[in-house]
C-alpha cells in the first residue's frame, strides 16, 4: 500500500465525493459512465477526474468510460466502508458541540464515541449520548472507548498539548479545527480546517474576480 | 486582475496561511526570510512554497530569500486587509450557532452582520449579538445590511433553493458547509467545506499507511 502515499491530498479529499455519486449511479441501476458524465453530475471538471483516477490504475477503458460495479467495489475496499472508524473529539465548545449533535450520522462507518472537555466532571456527563470526561482522563478513556484517532476542536493555545499527548498514546490521527499549526510524528496523519482561512480564500476569489 | 484565475484553489487556500505567518516575522523584526526558514515554521514544504509564490511573479531572489516587507505589503494588498467584508449567515442550527458564537474574531476584516433561521420570527431576535431574521426577508435584509458573500448552513434539502436565491441576488460568493454540490452561476464564487469528506479522508490517509 506504500505507493498510494503519493496521492495529493486534494484527490484524496475527492475519493469519498466520488464513492458516494457512485453509490447513487448504482442505485439508479447504471451500467457504466463517462468521465463528462460523472464530471457533469459532479461539478469537477473531467479532467481532474481521469487524473484522480489514474492513480489507482486503470479503472476504465477510453470510448467505454467506467464500469459502475467495478468502481463501486474499487471506492468501497479503498475507503474501507465495512469497517467503523472510532472518533474522540477533544474541545466541548461551540464548534466542539455542532460536531458532537452532528456526529457524521450519514456516515455508517465513523462515529464519534468519546469526548472530553476541561468544563466536564471528573466521572463525566453525557452531551448528545455521548459521554463527555475531563481531559485528566483522556488516556484511559481514549483507550477504554476504542478510538483511533482525535477531532481537535480546543483553544489554539491548549492545540499542541493535546497533539503531544495523542501522539504519546499513539493515536493514528487528527482532524484539527484550531488555527494552530500542528507538529505531530510522521506516522500520524494531520488535517487542518481552520475555518478563518477557508472564508479569507473565499474573499480572495471574490475580490479577484472583480475587474 | 483576470490571469490570476488561474492560480490553483490549494494555493488560494495557502494565502491567508503565509500572510499570517510574515505578520508574526515582521513583528519579530526579521528583515528577509527564505523559503525554507518558511517552510519550517509553516509545516509545507519549500518546493511548494517557492512554486505558490512563482505564481505572484518574482517575490525574492536567489540565494536572499524573500523580504519580509516586500511580502508583507504584497499579501496585505493581495488579500484586502483594509476592508471589511459583511457576510451573512443562512441556517443557524448546531454548525451555524457556533459560526455565530465564533463570527471569525480573530478576523478583524471579516464580520458575520446578519443571519437567516426558518425558526426565526418575522421580526428578527437577536443570537451572539447578531440579528437573526425568518428566511422570507433574505432578499430585503441582505442588502438592508450590506452583506457581499454567505454561509450556507441550511439542511441539504434547503440548500440549492438558497444558493439560486442568492443567485438571483447577485451574492458574491458562498461558502457551504452542506453536504450538496450547488450549481451557481460562473460570476459566483463557491467552496464547500463537508465535514464528513474531510474526516473520511483523514480515514483514508490512516488506513493507507498502515502496511
Amino acid at each position: 500500500m506504500k505507493q498510494e502515499l503519493k496521492i495529493p491530498q486534494a484527490t484524496t479529499k475527492r475519493l469519498p465525493l466520488y464513492y458516494r455519486f457512485i453509490q447513487n449511479f448504482a442505485q439508479e441501476g447504471m451500467e457504466r459512465i463517462s468521465s463528462k458524465e460523472l464530471s457533469e453530475a459532479m461539478k469537477i471538471d473531467s479532467a481532474t477526474i481521469r487524473r484522480d483516477f489514474s492513480y489507482f490504475g486503470a479503472l476504465g477503458k477510453k470510448g467505454y468510460g467506467y464500469d459502475v460495479q467495478h468502481l463501486l467495489q474499487f471506492f468501497s475496499q479503498t475507503l474501507d466502508q465495512h469497517e467503523t472508524t472510532k472518533v474522540a473529539l477533544i474541545g466541548v465548545g461551540n464548534l466542539g458541540s455542532a460536531l458532537l449533535k452532528y456526529n457524521f450520522q450519514k456516515n455508517h462507518n465513523t462515529h464519534i464515541v468519546v469526548a472530553f472537555d476541561s468544563k466536564a466532571p471528573k466521572d463525566g456527563k453525557m452531551i448528545s449520548n455521548i459521554p463527555v470526561f475531563h481531559p485528566d482522563l483522556l488516556e484511559e478513556k481514549y483507550a477504554e472507548y476504542g478510538a483511533e484517532l482525535a477531532i481537535l476542536t480546543v483553544s489554539p493555545r491548549s492545540a499542541q498539548k493535546m497533539a503531544d499527548r495523542l501522539a504519546a498514546m499513539n493515536a493514528k490521527g487528527i482532524l484539527n479545527f484550531t488555527p494552530e499549526r500542528l507538529t505531530v510524528p510522521d506516522r500520524m496523519q494531520l488535517l487542518t480546517i481552520d475555518l478563518s482561512v477557508e472564508l479569507q480564500a473565499l474573499i480572495y476569489l471574490i475580490r479577484n474576480q472583480e475587474v
